[in-house]
């Protein structure tokens, strides 16, 4: 196995892992669990999923690969914070927007050469890639991963 | 540049983003304000702070750079949940500490061609490496960033 592959792979495997750890968690809260807020004041469950399926629905555009699926999502989840919005989909809808944004994914995913990942993302022009080599779409799944771990660590307190 | 020194350096810009962001809020955060549960009844910010100090610590042992230079973490901050010890250092001593980790990771990062880091790990065996190419070191520089994230979106509820 080439080092290309090599590291594809272990991105890959990071992103998989978070996303079944965060789905195996998310499966076993209630609704009523989720629909608290992880700490006194901070973000609701339900916010953060429905926060992560809005921001991982996205991804197929970034890396070039179709139009997401829910764009309903981001005036809740992506451009409004917590709470300021009256009527947000319920926790059992989020659920299976959660199954379907993932589901994609991973499909795509396993299209994708090793090389595919190597390419410029969408929202760089090719004189700015030119300059820093590493905005490819392999950087948008690590940061991806990052910040799912990010909630991931937040959605865990509800436990 | 190849594609390894792009897919190590985007490894990489990934870990000192977060060790950097990380670093910001706890500069920011008072010792009272870190004294604090993140939630009711869950880990101290303290707590968090060595428990990412102890395990970035490891970190040159499981790359082959040298033995870790705080072996008196592991006890409080890895092998003991928080709370269950009664002496444990000051936030003072471990805001030194996590200066001094990251500044020799650091240091030794700049050292490594990209090359080293498609080296298998120092917990594998040349069998099982053989076997999965991925448990190199790069793995665990992806992994140990996103366990950084997941417990850098815990510390951040303390602001």
């Amino acid at each position: 196995m080439d080092h290309n592959t090599v590291s594809v792979k272990v991105a890959l495997n990071a992103w998989q892992t978070n996303i079944d750890r965060c789905t195996k968690l998310i499966n076993g809260l209630s609704d009523d669990q989720l629909l608290k807020e992880i700490a006194p004041g901070k973000n609701r469950g339900v916010y953060l999923i429905g926060h992560l399926a809005a921001i991982h629905d996205v991804i197929p555009e970034i890396l070039g690969l179709g139009r997401r699926a829910n764009p309903i999502l981001q005036p809740t989840f992506i451009d409004a914070p917590d709470k300021t919005i009256d009527k947000i989909p319920s926790v059992s809808e989020l659920r299976q927007v959660w199954t379907s944004v993932h589901e994609r994914l991973k499909n795509e995913f396993l299209k994708m050469t090793p090389e595919a990942w190597f390419v410029r993302h969408e929202s760089m022009s090719d004189a700015d890639f030119e300059k820093d080599p590493t905005r490819n779409k392999l950087a948008v799944l690590v940061n991806r991963t990052n910040h799912l771990s990010y909630h991931y660590g937040q959605l865990i307190l509800l436990k």
